[in-house]
């Protein structure tokens, strides 16, 4: 099946350029969607591990699966595991899990596109010409979801947010609000972790 | 000076509900691209650093700030520093830093609207009336910018990214790719990081 699952014009400003892996992001955090069976996530209850770390290309992925389902960084339900893999899990306490990865011919099989050779000399997405960022995702477009993505079920995932909490308190240094977690103690005296040296 | 910076309807979809924070991370992020004299970052060239952490409410604003400035989690240009604050450092290597962050006077002004008293009960955003929402939100799109936000340059503040690497290999267990940096290595062969049992 061709699921395209467009990415809406929003979500290329959001992300700030046109390149092919927002696009593949946003195909898989709405097939996960449909796979748990659960609506865009307005609040806090839908959790992403993306399995991309630091120092490594193609991460932009994650961005479309921000906005594909609202499980967002700034909400605190979406983390990186830093695996260095072109993969997310997707779990809701009350649907289950499911991981979603990028299958090694499908990358071969993109890495072939000119785009990736601009990538490889160091020119950023956006600096790259429409009509070579257009073709690798036209093509992907095409691909069928079997081709681009192993899915797999995850029925023995388990994550437990910690407990919140609203209290706070003023950096007794810097007079800022401190949320009670991260409030230290120098001196007596309640601090902010930079205030505090530690 | 008042500069409301609205967020586009959009931010709010991504964001997947409507609260005060969010808008209120917009106008930090378009105020910080002001400051700094630079547009929406279309690659990787600026970065941010938010002070929240986990466990904790209010952290929404660093999704305004993602929409506002296109430094985005994925992107890598955006990283929490689990300081437990509501504050940011942009940075830019050719235009510098500041840090904005919130002033202790508006936070207790604000924090007697009625939103509050809704969350401090566990009514997630998405549940809470709409005029609720709307009197703080209103309330603060009218308030000054230097009534909100401390604003501090950074002259001193330095990052480097690391290097990056477009190498990969498979995983000899799960065949899946891996990008070098987090590539591992068990009975001689490479491996990632799950499948090491590391």
């Amino acid at each position: 099946m061709v699921t395209k699952h467009v990415p809406p014009e929003w979500a290329f400003e959001f992300h700030g350029h046109r390149c092919p892996f927002m696009p593949i992001g946003y195909r898989m955090g709405k097939l996960a969607l449909e796979y748990l069976g659960v609506e865009r996530e307005k609040d806090h209850g839908l959790f992403v591990f993306a399995e991309i770390g630091i120092g490594h290309p193609q991460t932009c992925f994650v961005d479309g699966v921000q906005a594909a389902t609202s499980a967002t960084y700034a909400k605190g339900i979406l983390e990186k595991t830093f695996y260095g893999k072109l993969a997310a899990t997707f779990y809701h306490p009350q649907k289950g899990a499911v991981r979603y990865s990028l299958k090694p011919e499908f990358v071969d099989a993109m890495g072939k596109y000119e785009f990736f050779a601009y990538r490889k000399k160091g020119v950023e997405p956006s600096q790259i010409p429409p009509n070579v960022v257009d073709e690798v995702t036209d093509w992907i477009y095409e691909q069928t979801d079997d081709y681009m993505f192993k899915v797999e079920a995850k029925p023995d995932f388990k994550y437990t947010p910690v407990k919140g909490s609203f209290n706070k308190n003023k950096c007794s240094i810097c007079g800022e609000y401190v949320f009670e977690r991260y409030l230290r103690t120098k001196d007596g005296k309640p601090v902010c972790i930079p205030c505090s040296g530690y």
